[in-house]
This record gives C-alpha cells, sequence and structure tokens, in this order.
C-alpha cells in the first residue's frame, strides 16, 4: 500500500505536487484534491477525489498525509487543522503569512509533543545546495565565515516592492543560510539600490558568520540563484547551472531558466519523495515548524527596519522548543 | 495497481534496478527477483519473491515485467523467454553476446509484430544527451557533420583487451552515436596507442556524419565521458559535469567519478520510470532490439576488423524490419 | 630615441618596473635606478645609472621620468619632487601614507596647472577589468546598480590587521569601483567575521549604485581576485583566471596564483607601456593625483570609522579641482 | 642600441608585425619596410625608410634583420636571400610554397653551418599552448598518448578548398603538434564530411601518439581553436578563450572572435618580443627552417594523398641535419 496524499491548492505549486505524487514519486498516491475552482481542482485530480472545502480534506478517511499549496494567507489555518487531525504535513512556504500565526503552529506541534509540519523550502533538497552543506559538514573547507548569495528574479511586476522581495524571496536565502551554516541569523542590515532593487543584505549569525545576499527582482536577463561559502580552508560554491554549452552566432553560452520551476524541479522531487520516504518511516525531514516560524519572523523584522538602513537586531519572544533541538 | 517487475540478476547493476523499483520508481514495484546466488538475490529482493531459476520469474504469474541484468551471454536466452511469454523486457545492454543472438531476438520479436524489448542504453535518457539530442532535432545548430566522443575509465585490468574496450565501453558510444545523430553507421576505422590503449575510432554515417570517438581504459584520472556535436550553424557539448566548484589548496576543482554509476545515476532512474511508464501505457521506449543488434554488429565487426587497421565496412545482413521504422 | 626612465626602490615592485624598462617596454630604458641598498640597486640597474639619493635621481639631467616604488612613507616627498621638477611621473600606491599627504601633492599638481602624476592602480589595464568597464561605458548591461568584489590572499602574518587590509589591499577595490563605475563613493559600513578577517565592506556612490567587497587576508587556498558588475539589463564578471585547464587525480582543476605578481604581470606591463606612450605624447593615462588622494581618503576614513560597524559618511575637504575633471 | 629590422609586405600580417616593431617590442626599431604598393609601404612605415624591392631591403645596410611578411609563392626567394646576406629572419609560415623550396632553405642554412630563419608559428608563443607544452614537459600529466585538435574558421569562401585547408589552416596543426609532442609525424588519413568539410585528420607519431585534428573551414559561429594533450596520468586542455562572462538577454556568455588576429594578437607580440630578444644574443627561437620544412613536407603529402582516404605514409628525403637537433 502506498500512502494517501491530499493536496490543498492547485495552482502553480499545488498542481506541480499533484504531478509529483501521481507520476515521479515511490510509495504514494494523490488520493484527494482541494480547491475553491473546482474545475482546476478536477484537472489536476486526474481521477484522485476532489474537495472544495480543505477542512473536508484533511479531515477524509481516504487522506493519510497533506500537502498545502493554497493562498499564503491559509497556510497557518490549513496547517493547525493537520496538527489537530494528526496527519503529516508539507506545507509550502511561508509557514504563515505572520511570525505570530507561525509561532502559534510551533506550539501546538509543541503541546502535541511529536513533529508532523514540514516547511516546503525545497532548497535543501537541491543537489548543488547538498553538496555545499556536505562540503562544510565534513570539515572540508574549514569552519565557515561567509557566505554569499544571489539571488536574481527576470524582472518583478511595478506594484512589486522591496517589502515583497523580503517575504517572497529572501525568505528562501533565510532559510538556505541557516541550514548551510547550522546557525541563527541575530543581525540584519539593507542597503538598496535606487528605486529599491537590487538590495544587499547584510546578516550575520550567532557564530559570527556574515551573510551577504543580493535580492534582485528585475536583474533583466532571467531567473538565477548562486551561492558560494567561505570556509578557513576554501570555499565551495554552485558550478554554471547547465548540463550543456553552445557555440553559436558568435558566443558561447547556456540558457538561464525564466523563473525558479526549471531551476528547482529536481529538487521539488527529491522533497516529495523525501517526504514520503519519512512519512512512511514515522520521521519528519527538511525545513521544521521552528524553521518556518523562524525565517518568517526574521523576513518580517528586516521589513520593519528596512527603511531606517541601519542594523536591525533580530529577536524570538520564544526559545527554540526541545522538539526541535 | 503498480506494474510488477521481475529483476533477473542482482550483481551491481540488477541490485540497482531492484532499488529503483522498490524505492524510486512511480507506478511499478519490485515482485521478484532471480539469482543463482540466492543469498544475494534476498538481499535485493527486501521482501520482494525470490527466485533461483530465471525461467521459472518469466513465467511467473506474479510478474507482469522483465528486467535481464544477469550475465552477458544469458541476455539472448531471457530475452527470447520474455517474447515466447508475451512479456515487457528492459534487458541490459549488450542485447546479446553474439550479433548473430542479437538477430535472433530481432526475428522473434518481428515474428510476433509487436515490440517488447528494451535495451538499457540508459544514455539516452541522461539529461545532458538529451538536451544535445534536442539541439540538434530542433535544427538550432543546423544539419549535424560531426560527433566528438570521449570514452574514459580510471583503469582496466591488465587482462582487459581492445576487443573487450569495443564489446563493453565503445558499444554505449555506437547506440549513442546512433541516437544522437539519427543515422546508421557504414564505415569504421581504428587507430591505437602502444599498448592498444587509448584508440580512436572513427566511423562515418550513411549521412557522411563523422563519428570520433577516444576510447580510453586507463585515463588514469577517474571516469568521464564527454560528447560534442557540430552542425552546420554551430555546436553543442556536455558542460563540466559537477555542481559545485571548490577553491582549495592553490586549486579551483571539481571531482570525477571513480566508474559510470554516479555519473549515469540519473540517467538509470529517468530511464527505468519512462521504461514503467511507457509498459503501461502499452508502448515501448529507448532503444529497441533492433538497435541492441546492431550496436552489437557494429562492435563485433570492428573486433574482426581492427587488427589491419584498415577501414572496416559495416554490413547487416537483414534490412531494418518495419516493425521499427 | 627613447624615454630615460629613473626607478626608485628597487623592492619587488622596483625591480619588477626595471625589469619591465629594460626588457618588455617599447620607446622607453631603464636610464637610473635608485635604493639606499646600493647592491640591490645595481643588481636590478644591469648597466644603467646607480644612486642611492632619490633628490639626485630626480634631478639627474639624464632621467626623463621617474617611477615610485620606494616605501610608502616616502611616496609623497618623491612625487612633490617630480612636480617641483617638472617630470612626469609614475607613483605606485598609495600616493601618499596619508590623505593629507595626497592633498598636497594635488593641490601643488593644480596650482602648476598640468597632470604628471599617475598612480599605478595597475588594475585599470587588467584587460579583465578593462572588458568589465566597457561592457558598462557601451550601454552593454544597462546603467551599472551593484558591483561585487573579492579580495583574497592566501594568508597574511599574525600582526597584519584589519585597518592593514583596508590600507593596502582594499585600496585597489576603492579604485577599480570608482572607475569601473564612473562615480565616487560616499558612505561605507564594514561587517567583520570572528577575529576580524574576513571582512565585507559596503559602499554606495554618489548615483546609488552599491559597492559590496569581500576583504579576505587568510583565504587559506591563494590570491585571488573577483569582480562582477551588475547592470539594469545584464551583468558582467571575470571569467576563471586560467588559460587551461587540468584532468589529474580525480579532478579538473587550475591553479590559482600564490600573490598578486602572476595575476596582474601583464597589468603592469600594460600600464608601463601606457604610461611611457603617454608620456612621450605629453598626456597622462591612468589613475590621477586626485584618484590617488580620494582612495587615500576614504581608506583612512573607513579605517577610523571601522570599530564602530555603524555607517560611515566619506566627505573630501576639496572638490574635485579643474584639472582633474 | 636597438635592434634594425625590415618588414617585408604589408598586408594584414606585416602591417602588424611592423605595429609591433614601432610600438610593442622592446629592444627594436622599425628600420625599413617594402611592398611592391609603395602607398601601403609608406602607411606602415610611419616614417622607417620604404622600398619597393625586397632585395636591396635585405641587402640595405640600414637594416639588421628581416620579417617576411610578403605573399607565399615568395618566401623561399627571399629567406634565401637573408641567408646569403647573412642576416636574422622571421619568414611567416609557411617557409615556402612548396617541400622542394623548404628543402633549399634548409640545405642552404645546413651548407652555412649556422641559423638564422625562424618561421612564424607563432602558436608556440601563445600562453595557452606553452602552458601545455610544460604540462608534457614536467611530466605532469605522463607521457603523452593522443593529442586533439580543433581549428573552426567562421567560414570559408566558395572557391577555398580542402587542399587549401589542409595547407593554410591545417599546418599550424601539424607544427604544434610536432612542437607539444616532441614527436615526428609518420603516418596520416583523412576523413571528410559531405562537400568536404569539415575533416578529421589522423596523424600518428614516431612515438605512437595519435594526433586527431577537426579542420573545419565553416564552423558558421566564430574562430575557434582547442586543444587537450592527454597522457598516462592524465589530460591537460585550453580553458575558455575568454577573460569575461556576461549575463544578458537568457544566457550566460562571451564571444568568439571572427578570425585569428584577436585570439593570437598576444602570441604575436610574444613571438617578436622572443625573436628580437634571441637575434641580439645571437640565438634562434621558434620554428626552424627544418620544423618549416617539415611541416610544408607533411601537408603536401596530405593533399596528395587525401583523395584516396586511405593511410598516407609520410617520408623525408632528407635526414634531419645535425643543424637542427
Amino acid at each position: 500500500m502506498t500512502l494517501a496524499v491530499g493536496v490543498i491548492g492547485t495552482g502553480v505549486m499545488g498542481a506541480e505536487h499533484a504531478r509529483l505524487l501521481r507520476s515521479s514519486t515511490s510509495g504514494a498516491h494523490l488520493a484527494a484534491v482541494c480547491d475553491a475552482d473546482e474545475s482546476r481542482a478536477k484537472a489536476a485530480a486526474q481521477g484522485a477525489a476532489v474537495f472544495t472545502d480543505a477542512h473536508a480534506l484533511i479531515a477524509s478517511a481516504s487522506v493519510q498525509a497533506v500537502v498545502i499549496a493554497s493562498p499564503d494567507a491559509t497556510h497557518a489555518e490549513y496547517a493547525l487543522a493537520c496538527l489537530a487531525a494528526g496527519k503529516p504535513v508539507l506545507c509550502e512556504k511561508p509557514i504563515a503569512a505572520t511570525a505570530a500565526e507561525g509561532l502559534a503552529i510551533v506550539q501546538a506541534e509543541a503541546a502535541l509533543g511529536r513533529r508532523l509540519v514540514t516547511v516546503g523550502f525545497m532548497r535543501r533538497f537541491d543537489p548543488a545546495y547538498v553538496e555545499m552543506h556536505s562540503a562544510r559538514t565534513s570539515g572540508r573547507i574549514g569552519n565557515a565565515v561567509l557566505l554569499h548569495n544571489i539571488h536574481r528574479n527576470l524582472s518583478a511586476p511595478d506594484w512589486f516592492t522591496g517589502a515583497m522581495a523580503v517575504t517572497n524571496s529572501f525568505v528562501h536565502e533565510i532559510d538556505i543560510s541557516r541550514w548551510l551554516l547550522g546557525s541563527e541569523m541575530v543581525t540584519a542590515r539593507v542597503t538598496s539600490a535606487p528605486g529599491g532593487d537590487p538590495m544587499m543584505v547584510t546578516m550575520q549569525s550567532d557564530k559570527g558568520e556574515i551573510v551577504s545576499t543580493e535580492v534582485h527582482m528585475n536583474a533583466g536577463y532571467g531567473y538565477h540563484v548562486h551561492a558560494q561559502m567561505v570556509g578557513r580552508l576554501g570555499t565551495v560554491e554552485m558550478a554554471a547551472p547547465t548540463r550543456v554549452l553552445t557555440n553559436l552566432a558568435a558566443t558561447q553560452s547556456f540558457d538561464f531558466p525564466p523563473n525558479w520551476v526549471p531551476r528547482f524541479t529536481e529538487a521539488y522531487r527529491l522533497q516529495m519523495q523525501a517526504w514520503v520516504d519519512a512519512t512512511l518511516a514515522g520521521r519528519t525531514v527538511g525545513a521544521s515548524a521552528w524553521d518556518g516560524y523562524v525565517t518568517t519572523a526574521i523576513a518580517e523584522q528586516i521589513v520593519d527596519g528596512m527603511t531606517s538602513g541601519g542594523q536591525i537586531t533580530l529577536t524570538f519572544p520564544l526559545a527554540r522548543p526541545a522538539l526541535y533541538a
């Protein structure tokens, strides 16, 4: 028997999760989908049960585990419902629209006494990031001292603000930096170019490591994520993100994707497989509710403090519960 | 219901195929394994049925499709048995130990009138080769005129002969060249370095394309496969086979794997998934019995003619049957 | 007739400048060298006149132009003497040990009403930086918005302080950033890793461009300088600093040099040739006295303000004289 | 005093040699130029003496050394005149239009008993080739066994034949292969794509090393020269021929030059400087008359034999004279 998974939300990400469960994941099957737009839900279901009420899907006896890919504002409500139902849940980032809501999930899970929540920070499963992580934990590059991140989107709509760049894009950099370094961030500072884009965000961790990130919503040429970690002995960085090189029309080149989907297709697949494997084994993997909460809290504090241009001291009202040790 | 697959042979490749079926393939499960060494079979089975007689596995009602990964000398016998049983089969390369045996499979399948055999030339599923193939079929690089292949193994035992290099390693280059170019090879010529290794093999296709291949069994530094296809407008080639770069100890570097397994892990997984998907849909994918036969026949003729150093005219006693059009 | 050049100081850099003038520069010859250590001077002279008094060399009728490569503390004194003698001078960086001394040179040259001083910021002649500069001035990458610099030394002695890293190494980044962007820096901020090394220095220009620089004195693996300029349309960055790649012992690699000399050999040669050509034509090239002063002043203000960790507002008591427009 | 050099022929290459002597070479000056087209000669002379008779230039007391850059058919005549006059000569490749003429130069120089002739195979001074050469002679990659060369031109006129590709372009590959390997070629074989372009030429040396070369006159995308040498321990190859990478319009790219001039600018400068230095020291550098003769002889025999498609046994009527040991 394979794990019966229900997917809430069938927009771009939800449809992709449903596809992975239908055709690219071992040990699981797509049991149900839910969307307020029933026709969209049916298209993603391809024969699985269709719900228009997320709580009904969560409560359904035919659903053993849940993927949340609905609008951000609903994440906390559905994640809490999964906890109440005792069902493992893979929640798309962010864990919640506010740090306060994220904290509520942490507290509910801590009260439950066992971990059921994974936040979908899929980069932790990206092979390049995994190799970088391993270069540090193996001791190969020595103790980490500095991490350079670059996050570039092709372009953003006019109404896209610097605050949105932090809460939508930079959150990925917060999570992956914490994971790569195994550290907690304690200060942050933002310097913006004219018009607010790009920004350089400089964070420093509890171990003193510096995290320097370019957040660029209108890079103009494509979607491009890069990272280089600097240790006391050397560095490790992502290679050119391509499998082939083309010599054509006076240049040698490779192509950048227009958005994150082609870049992280493999990471999403590996995340889903790892989550299914862990769920079947009664474990969790990936970013925890605590990771999701902290990332949201850091983003929130950076947004609050970024207009000043000064140093932002990051604080968390709750110590890390033992459940997330 | 998922496809019930039986794996014959549980050496390195058979164990890997069993693992893929158990834990990384959607829509299939490992139903049975077979090995003369029963304890090795049990280790790979992890709960699936265990056979020590391949014909019993093929005949078993609980097996819907078969993977052959037993010694080369047995491939033809088991493939013919699968055809007789009407069961889809993924046969590790080579399809048979001799061209004559390969031809017998082609004739049996042609007589059956439907295709059940896939030969495991997994490179056709490697993302880099797939992108190269697409660069030609899309017209992006113009009509192909030349293909450079490099096949390097770290080292080979003393008893490894040039003939073995052709039948074990160069066969991959024959198959992938035919597939990349969409052509048939018509001549070949071998030039060997002192001691017989490396060799340069120059083939030419029915369309006049030149295929130039370094076959190197003792490259000394690692396992390395590279290809560059040259078209009338430009070229496409594999990028550096790595996801990260390390700066350490006075160099920037990346690592080569010691053998083909890490290099083609993803290709094997994608091949298995594609074969399962196709089998469930009543189709075949990948290299056909005809491809397997032709590749074996070319290798055999090159081995026969290589000591002369002259030009080898490649011939096939049978025209391509309509089944493989 | 070729330009008669005298070189003051025959340490590492002075000996290299003497060598360039003797054997790798068209239109000039090494006429004289000066060093307090007469035997070292003779070794560098290889037949040219030898002085132990720099002022005597500057005054000598057989010297038409001067290269200053003596200790930093003497730069201002000799540069002023060259101005007084009306002789063109290529002064190794820094122009002076203090901003005040640098300012005195600017004022003396402005009073003279013609430019005779070039400061040896050789990176402006490095082919990679020249191509990056051209990518901006041609409009190819759009208006610049961000510049990432990396400056890594293999290692530094124990007594090497963060202030020295700024005045010895980071000054190169200040100069090249001003030149690449065509902008003046107005603010700076320093974030240091534990122990003070590496540092991230974030500057912002009068046009709002962000300059983000890693200054790393103990990078551990080699000497490595990198830059990437980000424009509104795209980016331009240095390629891997190597001409060959080696596959050996399980890796593909290239070597980093142990220090700046091999990295910038070509830049030093091109700078010398350009300076000789310009001098013969009655012009100046490269970094001016004003550039040298501003760079020293910025470094000085960063050193003064870096312990606070706060934002440093950069100020210059003198407006840019018309001579340097 | 600097070496007085006369340049015969002021077409593209002659004008470039004149420019190097005027403005980029230490220890030499442009004393005279010669061209049947006097106005073109004057343009290149920029004040140097102008001749329209090459023999008059060679005989002139104001010319100490000669550069031959006139049409190929005149090379032998002028080189012999230089030998007769006892003047060092840098002769553009080929040394002569025919092997017989080349042999006459070898015999004249051998009779003279001292070497005065350098053939302008400038690749021997290209930094990338020099590093590759050193990777072999240092023992770093072990004994060489195979050399891959790629020679691609953007495009060639319709009347450009395969024979011309051999005598104009492939000669560079012959010379550099002999120099990189330190070997003599003994057999050759040509395989041509439809229409005759590209060709794969497989040569084998007296030590058994294989030299495999793509000669491609209409590569379509730019001028591109590449080489990889394979040794028993590993390989060394040219890195991407660029100093900067650009991210723009959905790609990362660098540019190929349209022809050989930008690619080998530095090699031409270094060759001229090395030739001037050697001439002043009474030595020769670079490819000798023997190298020039052998390369022409090999090209000639390949052209004679290439239509057969069979193996060409390379022969030289004269053993290497002791002068070229």
